[in-house]
């Protein structure tokens, strides 16, 4: 899937520190670039995997210096690793990848740290599963990396840093640490808090009442089955931020509280307003949904769906997927729909809406059947 | 995909009041099973096109008496037609599909209606288009179907309403009102209401901040595209169900704020015992998203998931179910990976746990490059 690109040249040798799911990636996408690249990390163990992975070099004492230090330890020890590695590398760019950025910032000042040569960044990916064994050299591929200048650092080391995303496959995007870690607490932090806390509330219902959850409950409450340990240093790491943004919803959360009191039919009189207190706050849902950029670009993409009923026998999805491979069409996304307690193998395929018409004819004329 | 099953034989004419999503798939899913349907709607256009559709004939002032009759209106006219119904059909049991079950029951009684032959029930099926146009017969198939007896009701009532929810497909349950109530605002309202609410934060953000946004977020707020007019007249309908639960929400976000308050940079001090809050909610929220039903059963269903990367070219993805096929394995589910900006071709292929270590085999050996 790699294509050599121009990105990875001139990019001297990169210490990796931390050979978690981040680190291993990032070893991995700047390997497939040419970039040389060494590996550190607390656990001996943890770094041969990831060595054995193809992420990089073990770090030893005869190593030229690095160009770039990036540190990809846990939210918690960022700022002490980042101070060690400005120290030990001192002709180094150190950069960092935690998910919240003034904090390190604030810790590596009010130690007193020369942060000249330090640029913090965060790459916007991840995946559901951790560690070297989920790393994988097209993680970052495509998505944005923010790097955060900062009043005091180097322009040689943030055009470093923007090098290093560009390398990784990244989309370097420059924000003040203030300004992504709003966003962040806005767009991944508060959406976290309000997937476990609506969770939490399926916690003591009864098997029949959680048996009623359906599609809706389930993509809200998804991302409830992160980790606590990491989840936890994050809103540490960014409790600012989380906190405006989150008093915000606990805010309109009360006012929707009051609407719905004024409705109870237990209520004197229904409150003026109340329903347009309710119908205001979903249409605000309709406008905010509306600007999440889609799965492709950073303008919505829309594709049209061809919803295709299949048997539920073997090679059914490999014959239907020849089928659309004979008409020519590219499927842009897939999704499988299944219903309780019976297989009925309910596909639907999104295409580019030029490529809609002509697939639903291709398909019927060879014997599925569409819905809609 | 229909198999004729004994679901529909003994029930007599069913007349659907109300031809959107609801009330045309329950034709089609009736007639699928011999059952004779007609069909009535305010709009005489909505009913010719559910009766152009296949979901049964239209209403004539000839028609035998129905044996039951099923409201599918909005929710805010369920109690006058559901009432109106009753009287026009004297020897009908009627029930209503409405999302809220408390509120038509309490309007029944609070109008002195007979509701001897009134049943609540509640299909737990959906799509996100509505209309007739997006109606099909197998949208309740194996979905849970809840029947809603009441003090008042005649055991025969109930169980015709049972009858006519398995001819349908679906899975009956049966719950008394408060209980279905109270459950569905935990899985489903205050939910809906947590995604308008998480991306109503999103809606002033700068566009480069939005552009930071991830799957997470996607998944949580994907429901704030729901019609704010249809959710209204719901949340309105279980106002006292849906605000226990939110203000169980309510107050848990206040501790989480407390706890984010405590440590915040600018705290004197950080207060003790904030972190273990912030975790233990993030536990709670793995607790209760782990109690979400599988896609197919009424219990969690743990599938592996194999990742294959491939080569975003045509036909690649028909090759690759073409393999999996001869290999012998059933895909469960599929996801598709993209990056922004560029297609990088990442199928997650879902399988039963004992049918993945010979899938990664065959599809290495295949050529296939798998991750993990």
């Amino acid at each position: 899937m790699s294509v050599p690109r121009e990105a990875g040249r001139g990019l001297g040798p990169v210490l990796v520190v931390g050979t978690g799911l981040i680190g291993t990636s990032l070893g991995l996408a700047l390997r497939a670039e040419g970039v040389t690249v060494t590996l550190s990390d607390p656990s001996p163990t943890a770094c041969a995997l990831a060595r054995d992975l193809g992420a990089g070099a073990l770090e030893t004492a005869d190593d030229p210096e690095p160009a770039v230090v990036v540190v990809a330890a846990p939210p918690d020890v960022v700022g002490a690793v980042v101070a060690a590695r400005l120290a030990a590398h001192p002709h180094a760019v150190v950069t960092d990848v935690a998910s919240v950025k003034s904090a390190v910032l604030g810790d590596l000042l009010a130690a007193g740290v020369d942060v000249t040569r330090y640029v913090g960044s965060h790459p916007m990916a991840g995946r559901e599963r951790s560690g070297a064994i989920a790393g994988r050299a097209d993680l970052f591929q495509g998505r944005p990396w923010v790097v955060v200048p900062h009043e005091h650092s180097d322009p040689a080391a943030v055009e470093a840093v923007t090098v290093l995303a560009t390398a990784a496959g990244g989309a370097p995007v420059r924000m003040p640490a203030h300004e992504h870690d709003e966003a962040v607490a806005a767009v991944s932090h508060v959406p976290q808090v309000a997937a476990s806390l609506v969770a939490a509330r399926l916690r003591d219902l009864s098997t029949d009442a959680v048996g009623l959850a359906g599609q809706g409950v389930r993509d809200v409450t998804r991302i409830a089955a992160s980790d606590p340990a990491l989840w936890t240093q994050i809103l540490v790491g960014n409790a600012a931020a989380v906190s405006t943004v989150l008093g915000e919803l606990h805010t309109a959360i009360g006012e929707v509280l009051d609407a719905l009191d004024g409705l109870r039919e237990d209520a004197d009189a229904e409150a003026p307003g109340a329903r347009a207190t309710l119908a205001a706050m979903l249409a605000d849902g309709n406008a905010g949904h509306a600007r999440i950029p889609g799965k492709h670009g950073s303008s919505p993409t829309m594709y049209t769906t061809v919803t295709v009923l299949i048997p539920d026998e073997p090679g059914m999805l490999a014959r239907l997927f020849a089928d659309v491979g004979d008409e020519g069409v590219n499927i842009e996304d897939i999704r499988m729909e299944h219903a309780v307690g019976r297989l009925v193998g309910v596909v639907d395929l999104l295409v580019r809406p030029d490529a809609a018409d002509p697939l639903c004819a291709g398909l019927l004329a060879r014997g599925w059947n569409l819905t809609e």
